[in-house]
């Protein structure tokens, strides 16, 4: 039976790979991904064959894998983070029944939520919400619900894809329904390029938030009413008497 | 400037540790831990003092790794999953200020969201939500309240620390409340011992959830009104064309 490892690859840089994901990444015979998350690991792997796919063709991207597998090569498709985190791992559960002859195993990752929260501090040291602002496959009117319901529970909330080129304004969007339920002091942060070139992490309030400048590289928290700075990181209390 | 090491070891073999806590663990003096994760690391590391707290003494343990980093060692606290859900960077961060000659540094790690959600298939493939069932912090209220906006939004749910020794039925209590929200066929899962010995994963529905004895090993998964199984497999749909 041949195999198809779908390999979540963590935030960044390598210290963000697991052991699994590195022999996974070993085995494999050919590297299927998204180029961005290629071009991370492809420098260590100079003797592997990759395929390279844009951003928008997902299903492509994983039939290729599939085919790949199926054809009797070791398969590696590369995520970003978690390949369950709004990564490729549904799309490949969705269509591995049509490759009957393929085996699947997906190697879980460090997602943007914990390598971004590990840089800020700890602000999902209680219960949380991952959403993505992205309403190109989910619409805009879900997003909101969610949003509200997250922030009327006092979820901490860690927002995904929170702006693109396409779409300006997403962020200012949520957070002017967010402060519809929490004070514009919030702590909330932002973490750019995690474990990468250009690595950055910011405190800010949500009102600040409102006008920050988010880009496809972005995942921003916004903490619960128990969320503060300690000692300039940002820290949502689990309750522990100290 | 002294050091600790706030070490997220993922959830349980050596393959869910990333090369970053690798290498932090082995650069430390001491570690220190719940005797559960060290238990799960000592055997790598025979040359290296350990110091072990029960599972009660959060805040003194937390303690004991920031005084031994200002006593001039390199100190590990060593934390299952991630540390920064539902683990120890929140309280290290906030005890951090007491030790200003203490460097602070966490390693984020594969948390059982996401190692458990590899397990079953791709559950948490859209916004979800993790919420802890364990009242000893947090009121049963406030967990209430959060399940049930969280189920009203159609977030998948990720319920962390579902039963304990003294906590018999509060996942049967969740399911009922649930039950008032979603379907008794809604697709549910439960992983145990994610990477260890014992390790096992069910696919069941809501209806089945209800009776399931869940314990302090158990993640338990509740799709939204999407999820469904493919091939055995727990996916909740992004909306990609196939």
């Amino acid at each position: 039976m041949s195999k198809l490892y779908v390999i979540g690859i963590g935030p960044g840089d390598e210290a963000g790979i697991t052991l699994g994901a590195q022999r996974a990444l070993e085995e494999c015979g050919v590297l299927v991904g998204y180029h961005k998350y290629i071009g991370l690991i492809a420098g260590r792997y100079p003797d592997k064959p990759f395929l390279i796919t844009s951003m928008t063709q997902e299903a492509q991207r994983c039939r290729m894998a599939l085919e790949r597998a199926a054809a009797g090569d070791t398969v590696g498709l590369v995520c970003g983070g978690d390949p369950g985190v709004y990564g490729m791992a549904g799309l490949v559960c969705e269509l591995a029944p049509e490759y009957p002859g393929v085996q699947v195993e997906i190697i879980p990752g460090v997602t943007a939520a914990t390598g971004g929260a590990a840089m800020l501090g700890a602000p999902l040291t209680h219960d949380f919400a991952a959403v993505s602002l992205s309403d190109r496959l989910t619409s805009w009117q879900t997003i909101e619900k969610r949003l509200r319901a997250a922030a009327e529970a006092d979820f901490v909330l860690c927002l995904y894809n929170p702006a693109s080129h396409a779409r300006a304004g997403y962020l200012k969007r949520a957070c002017e329904l967010l402060l519809g339920y929490r004070a514009a002091g919030t702590v909330c942060g932002a973490v750019r390029n995690i474990a990468r070139v250009g690595e950055e992490a910011r405190i800010m309030t949500l009102g600040e938030l409102v006008e920050f400048d988010a880009d496809m590289s972005t995942t921003v928290f916004v903490g619960n009413t128990q969320t503060r700075v300690v000692g300039g990181r940002m820290v949502t209390p689990r309750g522990y008497a100290l």
